[in-house]
């Protein structure tokens, strides 16, 4: 995960893809020093886990969750979430899984 | 990753389903001073991210992988891999993806 591209400037991200099969998608992104990144919400299931530096998570209800080295996240579709920061003097690294998605049944 | 449980004996694994959607499965295993595990082969990639410890990974081909924490390596379908050896003093944590098996077209 060390090797990749990590993003210059504070407030900047890098993704790439590591590998990916039947709709899911697994992915390594590097963030650096963000501060109130933008909402999110996905149709599928994510899966995020901090492998390294440190994260704050935000949820549309208001709470927040901390994440710091080895700590995981399910981001069920449909949860509204962003990054309100990471950690200010390293960059942070997750890897992403992003799940297939569940088309619902037919009405 | 280190919430779970762990083997208490000596060449043991254990293995928990953290999430899964649309045949993609993520694990969370741990490993306690493994020697010579067992080999595998399965019919979809799996995708592996060692997150604490360390380990050794043997191939078919003879070849060998050494991972520390967040190295990870993608084994295609197909690819015959066991674990030569875990960390012998502490547990060794792994975050394992489990892709969709492609189905290969109808002949």
């Amino acid at each position: 995960m060390r090797d990749g591209t990590t993003p210059a400037a504070p407030g900047g991200e890098t993704f790439a893809d590591l590998a990916a099969a039947g709709g899911a998608r697994i992915e390594r992104i590097a963030s650096r020093a963000v501060r109130d990144g933008a909402w999110y919400e996905q149709g599928w299931d994510e899966f995020v886990l901090l492998v390294e530096g440190a994260a704050t998570l935000a949820f549309a209800d208001g709470s927040r969750r901390d994440l710091g080295p080895g700590d995981w996240c399910l981001l069920p579709a449909g949860c509204r979430h962003r990054v309100v920061a990471t950690d200010p003097a390293a960059v942070t690294l997750w890897l992403a899984i992003h799940l297939p998605p569940v088309t619902p049944p037919a009405a």
